[in-house]
């Protein structure tokens, strides 16, 4: 297979799944071969412009002889059905987060895909993200000294409606869930967990008993702090920074701008434009990356990519910090159990 | 009173009675007329210097005639007294932080103070530092809409020696208490606390029981929520930043640099001189400002002058904290007890 | 026309008619037809990767009814004559810079291609750079009110071969000929130019007379005033920035980094990684651009495309500054000739 | 005199005038004795609030026994004569610039000044500011290579009123002249200057025949290129900047802002308060600085203080600027004449 395309099939054709349709396409080393929606008219969309197959049946495609692997980015309550499926049938995953929001039916599912050997993938997409992997780099080659204190800002620009609030489990295991997998990457060794979150300016929030704005707390076992700030709307566009700060250093990850351009004038003096206004933009590089990483778990190459363990282990923390949240207190956690 | 200069005693010649006496005697409205000290060469230094009288006993200054407010930076364990001495003479006082490190005491005292008429005012000098001041007068007039999270940043270069750790009353109450006071100086209702510490590169907070390292969350009662990062080191310089985000946009409040050069070669770009290296760099400016303010407060004009209250939430919420970090909860306080 | 794709051909296959190669490919407004070279062989290996046909004779080509527009990018002494066939054949024509290094058969192929009514464009990337336009429109919207100082740095990682340089035409001609069409982008009514130019690095420059290091003044006819500062190296990376000048504010176009990682410690803080290597990153997304503009072009549409006279006005403005750099005065010139 | 205080006497109260007052009286090396002025009630309300004595006739403080240096901030006509009279009274001088607008006699009063080892400086205050000098210093250190480009950009807020204008002596002699010594500073051994002025806002200008808007070019012998860009305005605060780019890096110093505050909303990110607004505040420090230089030179001690041929040399570079500009040519220099 090694200099061979990929062949990949995608299911779901929502907006990350039309991500991957084009990188798929875009990228050399694979090639789209089915689109799978039980909403068919999409997935025929899809597969007409990228010269694919189209079905709403997952099985005809595992069948079909023409599918080296699959992308999940179907509506979460699908996720670890349609894991448990390509797995049995020996089709290699990359299945968007989270695996599930419950994570019973994760632990269920934790044998079946480690005991199978079929390689399997998270899609963690900040991990391939040029800055944050570059400030790892830097990190771990020692220029910040011991790793002391970590900080994730990460604010998305406009909070989902309220429909959409209903389906994610909580502002945890939908936003911040990204954050815990970043505060991983740096930090894996997590235990202690404490989370507080606020009902400030979202309806649809208030309406699901959810937060729309939230801190967490974490610690290491070896007492590395880490603080995660959130919030469901930021109007200076999407904020996602990180601060490593170590005994002999700092390094920062700053936000993308959309311009070079600065500005000033009598009132106010080198004003930059707005930042880039959502994960389409600022991860549109990492997407890619994330899709040549699993190329090469495919193929059996060292690769990058997340493994169950990682969403797994994501998912612990949000379960934590929702029950941190709501009791006031420090949760524990044990993330290699 | 009103146009003749303000004649000021100052109660401790150490570093930042240093700071006070330098200042008392630049202002146009204050001079210096008595140093007091135990330690009688250091005061007779300073007063040889400034041309103001020295003694090791404040009685003799109170009763002096000479004397129209008093500065008090000696040693934390002398402050209660010496309060309650000065306002017994009716002698106005500004005191360094903190008023005592035992809420007890300082609830005794309180009823002493704020029922005397006597002027009184808590140092806390960043509230009187440019940037700090300028940020919250635009989060008054309502640049960012309403306040949702604020993130104060606050780290030392160095940690203080073992013996004087011993004196401290832990990190909360001598380092975090300046960053408890900026919490409200920005969202004053604030009603929960978390906070979590660690020993991680100081062998004089492991010696002491207490942490180099700190990280505190706390709400108010509409939800705002706060974050306050610390560390008893730095080696990038003297970190002091404030993030104030709120729902139409964000002001911060970045690090004071020692110069305006920037350099540029083929593996780095734009590299900057260090930050100033500690508080007396950094609000030397603030130092003046809040003896001006004081010198206010004195001649009943309008003034920013922390006061009495003041002193003691901070206090109270770095018991809150000790409290939270020991115990891993949250903690309720209710500051208008 | 307008609803198929345009048939595209390529004269040239060195560094930029490969990029050009790629766009036309990725568009998808346009395809590549054809790809000559007289070397066949680079023809051939360009064509089999992107579906085209190859041939070393133009005429092949233009009679082939398989061709809209072509890109000229092969070397500048074949320009003209290039041009020439392609008009004569009625064959639209995007041509990378500069025309002609002889002003004499610029001059005599202007009637040519303005007379024939076939559409051309000279290939001036950095007008379609995103933070070039968008500051150009702000200078429209009166941002900085009045125009009043126009400064342009302009420097190149390392100077190209000696080789080369003797077919450049010399510094003007070659490097700064980008920075004189930046000049008029932004301010077109150009009347004076003084130059200077020095030999302080480059053995090449020395080998065949030529600079390696320039500045140039220019000032328009209402006395606004251009400063061009030109090296053919620079350590800290592609040097790409623009000033502008106003009686009420001022825009600033900065340079591309490589990531938005910066770090910080004891010596130095906020050290970013270095700026972008050279124009084929920085201004990849131009030449994109620039390309979609030709295709407006062809389909007459209206277009940013840099007309035949702003080829020309480029060209004598070069002139003009080597022959003010080897006289030491100011040189007038008249671009509306 | 190592041991005992230096006492200064002033001539000249106007702006700067005032200045220099505040700062001999805060210097510990230094006293203000005299404060020497023909309007005699400026002279005696900076003597009384400085506990100096006043008089309207220099030669009175000259022969008081009680004078060891002036400082001469009086109009330009002045400071020939009376540089002349404290030399021939051998007090020691610190003259602002310029020492004389005609350069004849400059010219004459030199071998007086320079045969009579008197110790004599001119107030070229940017010199002494932090920025500039650590720039050299890492220039000087090898930190860029060798220097190949300098450019110094220096707008001032606003134009100088008409009356002012006519004695100024023109743009590049009153304005201009502080950025020649700055490119002597970095780059001193100059050989050729090219100006362009322009009238773009100024009626002043237009009514005085002189210039609100110049660029200047010049080399040194060795082919170093240095341009100067001013504006008689700038509504964005004093701009005041240099760039030193060498083979091996860039130093660039920039603008001093206002406040450390920053922010962001939806329209735009990072905004700052506006830079300084002049001199007064930019080059408070530098002042200062240049009074201690003066304080060592005065004593025999080693000194950074600009000589009497640094003001000759500026002097000279300004002509040179007008009658390049006035005839549209490179005009040569020989600074060491």
């Amino acid at each position: 297979m090694t200099n061979e395309q990929l062949r990949i099939g995608l299911i779901g054709t929502g907006r990350i799944g039309k991500v991957h349709a084009a990188n798929i396409a875009a990228l050399p080393e694979t090639t789209l071969t089915w689109v799978i929606d039980p909403y068919i008219a999409g997935a025929e969309a899809i597969a007409a412009e990228r010269g694919a197959r189209a079905t709403a049946d997952p099985a005809e495609a595992f069948a079909s002889g023409d599918l080296d692997a699959v992308v999940i980015a179907s509506p979460t309550s699908t996720h670890a059905d349609l894991i448990e499926r390509a797995i049995a049938a020996g089709i290699p995953v990359l299945c968007e987060k989270p695996i599930d929001l419950d994570i019973a039916r994760v632990d269920k599912l934790a044998p079946v895909v480690e005991g199978s050997g079929v390689p399997f993938a998270v899609g963690f997409n900040r991990r391939f993200d040029r800055d944050f992997s570059l400030a790892r780099e830097r990190l771990i080659a020692g220029e910040v000294g011991d790793l002391e204190q970590l900080a994730i800002i990460s604010r998305d620009p406009a909070p989902p409606t309220v429909e959409n609030l209903r389906t994610t489990g909580g502002m945890f295991r939908d936003q911040t869930i990204h954050d815990f997998d970043m505060a991983r990457y740096f930090a894996p060794d997590i235990v202690e967990v404490f989370a507080t979150g606020s009902q400030l300016f979202d309806d649809g929030a208030k309406q699901t008993s959810d937060f729309d704005t939230a801190m967490v707390t974490m610690r290491t076992s070896t007492g590395v702090q880490i603080s995660i700030t959130n919030s469901r709307h930021s109007s200076i566009g999407y904020d996602q920074r990180i601060e490593i700060f170590g005994g002999e250093g700092m390094l920062e990850v700053g936000n993308a701008g959309t311009s070079l351009v600065s500005y000033s004038n009598a009132t106010a003096v080198k004003t930059t434009t707005p930042y880039q206004h959502f994960f389409l933009e600022r991860y549109a590089e990492a997407y890619l990356e994330e899709l040549r990483e699993f190329s090469r778990l495919v193929r059996g190459e060292e690769s990058r990519c997340s493994t169950f363990a990682d969403g797994r282990a994501a998912l612990l923390l949000a379960d934590a910090a929702e029950l941190s949240a709501r009791e006031g207190r420090v949760v524990r956690v044990d993330l290699d159990r």
